[in-house]
């Protein structure tokens, strides 16, 4: 089974990079069995709408992920409810609307994807360590977990607890690719992050100035999806359906002009 | 004008992995005019002793760099005023020990390696951006920084801030290898985090299980450094020594029984 | 020289309890040679606007101090260059708009105002202790100090680092009101906090069923300031003018139906 | 049923302040059913000890709660396993070690105090609000809370949470008294802080030389026990044993040559 997973969509320049890419990298990587994205910041980098929603399953996403970001837009909140092909992170307080995991099937067999998020310099949520043990309990397919957290601690010690229990556990949240993807000795797929999908010339996806001016004068900034640079992010895994085990990880990094991916 | 930075030293396991593999390092990479390494974890993933300064001394290390580890050991700290070969970062406040800047001289020009610390999830030290402003003024030599730093957006923000006025900008303190390595349009190279020097099979250096207990328990827990799946983490950098600009940065991950780095 | 200072103005309930309030307190600890009231939160508890600026002027405030908050509102932050009356933290880095100094001239004398903000759990801005020293140099006149910050710690060992060299530092921004106003050993008169000025059925001046949800959920929430149990809370400074030691501090709290303030 | 509450004591000038003026507030405000204290900060100001306990117990602690500095000393953890009168906050995660709840028998009544622990600005826990929730499910008993936490907002969300529920939640962790005691709407008797028991001439219990020093440098340092201007800070709660209700709650602090408390 064969699985892309494409890193947070950054505004109108991630969908565009989206739309632009993904031919190429299923043409090189695939075909792929499901294509699962965090979305998070697919609306000009806060949250989600109904109509970017149907723009991103028209280009053949069948599982959406995200983090923080999805309660950005109250549009975004309400389709937590409706869609169950989007996801927001499993542990969120009971009481929050949405679902957080997602079975999807297909020839190769069955995979169910899990959205979790971190704690470290983020928000006061639940466990996610005890969340996913919660919810692990119950499902016997290959699991995927997108970890949406800002830590490589977290993010790595996460991965070394479920090693073996789930097929991969892929980071997201920090908009940077992470150069570690590998194998765990379980069997499961870890890398700490696979980047971010939108224009790279910015600061994680957004212009540069109003983050650089941020920075030197610590007041509030209006941010907006920095359009160059576009680059595809995000990683291909391959789950051997029967066992669960991963079978390899590439990170995939693909841009204009740039014909053989993450050179 | 070649360099190797070499990312965070974590404990015996660090040097032990920069002892064996700098050689095969040098032999795929270099020679190098200097070799400049963090080691802020160097003792035991906690600052550093002048037994373990003068072992990384012999190895060939020119400059040492640091960060918040630095005021781990009393003994490290003490050695700050007193070995010049040692740095921490320029913007801690006034009135703390130490140097943060060091001039290199060798066959092929002159290079300057400042270190500077990041604010974002991290200390109340002066701004970076700025304190970056002041000392470049005073320098013509083309300029390596190390930025230690936990947010990627403060990261790249000060690369691109700076871009032009330096010859690169490497950021380590995450213990992760970033796969964003580049040549910014002003001939600043750039990397988010280079990774660090030590047992990779833990999480970010130190053993997994100490560290899973404190993300399942919140006690505070005692970390040991890693002693499994050694890898030295750094990158390679050309700089046209007259113009200052980078002409190439190269990740470099060097591990056991695998003769091509970084594959 | 008797000073009022009133702590941070909540929303409308906030501008009531001051407009009701302001005379009992007149009566009771006044007359009063300068008013000074943080009015960060004055808009609906996010920064201020010319409107409400006049209204507070026409109460009879001579000086606004303020916050984080003071950023909210466009209309806010384009009042700082304009009115010499509306003060902005001095710590946050050059650049930013804004005056944080403001001289008072009445029949007792000469009053300096001056505004600084704590960096503990809050931002990345200038040291306050600093950035005091390099503008106390400057100052002959007493000096009173709104230390708008979150720690304790960083609030007194401000007052004690000052101590002797402002007449007054008077903490605001936790909205409660702290029990420990004191004249420390060189003279300054110090609370912790003064607490704030709105309607304090809730939780800090915000309707408690939004931020109750906030804690349970993680969720982002809309806050609107409560309108029940108004109290205008704050402190009263005796100052010796030529000394610039503080006499006396009485802290205030005064609320409907309470005839002796505090009680 | 009348109960003490003593605020975090801090080092050996905290138990020297608990033993020198508990017979003088005994006098003033008791004779009290129930002495509690928090003890996170009795030994030397991190943790706990064995001969501690015991001197504390001598002097007729009844029930010791405590926070986040439970964990700083070895022995201090390995008692709350076998000391049913020491308590550590609820909402540290399944695992760890000791009790959290007690459940004190009196001629009064009996009353259960329990401990919890804020997250905000603090450590990443369980929520407090839903383990809360949880074990007063299971209580038949009027209930005293310590609430350990940073924030203002935390401490009076869940108080309002809990009121008509609890018969008190009392603030601890600040060190610095909050002048906002009352029963809220429901019965609650509820004060955001009642400060520490020591030495209140430097910052929070602490001597001032380290800590200023600690602003000023951002270097780690050590602190030690402030032993000037001895202070018991507390709260004294008079709860309706049948009801369950408070009747009063009055704000307790008593230092030298000050014969009536809190003035
Ligand atoms: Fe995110
Ligand atoms: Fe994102
Ligand atoms: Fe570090
Ligand atoms: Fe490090
Ligand atoms: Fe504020
Ligand atoms: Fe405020
Ligand atoms: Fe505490
Ligand atoms: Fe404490």
């Amino acid at each position: 089974m064969r699985v892309l997973f494409v890193g947070d969509i950054v505004g109108r320049p991630g969908r565009k990079a989206l739309q632009k890419f993904l031919p190429k990298v299923r043409k090189e990587y695939g075909p792929f069995d499901f294509v699962i994205a965090n979305v998070e910041n697919a609306a000009g980098g806060f949250g989600i709408t109904q109509k970017i929603l149907d723009e991103l399953l028209a280009v053949g996403i069948d599982c959406m992920t995200s983090g923080n970001h999805i309660w950005d837009k109250k549009e975004g909140v309400s389709l937590l409810d409706m869609e169950p092909r989007l996801l927001r992170p499993a542990n969120y307080p009971p009481g929050c609307p949405g679902r957080w995991c997602m079975t999807l099937d297909g020839e190769a067999g069955r995979l169910v994807v899990l959205n979790l998020i971190g704690r470290t310099f983020m928000f006061d949520v639940d466990c996610p360590f005890r969340r996913a043990d919660e919810i692990l309990q119950d499902v016997a397919a290959p699991v995927l977990v997108d970890f949406h957290a800002e830590a490589t601690s977290e993010k790595r010690a996460l991965a070394l607890y479920l090693d073996g229990r789930i097929s991969a556990l892929l980071g997201t949240h920090t908009h940077v690719a992470t150069a570690d993807e590998e194998i765990l000795d379980g069997g499961t797929a870890f890398i700490t992050d696979v980047g971010m999908t939108g224009g790279h010339a910015g600061v994680i996806g957004m212009q540069k100035d109003s983050v650089i001016s941020r920075f030197l004068t610590a007041m509030p900034a209006r941010f907006e999806a920095c359009n160059e640079d576009l680059r595809l992010n995000g990683a291909c895994v391959d789950i051997d359906a029967s066992s669960g085990k991963a079978l390899s990880i590439r990170r995939i990094s693909v841009r204009e002009g740039c014909e053989t991916p993450n050179e």
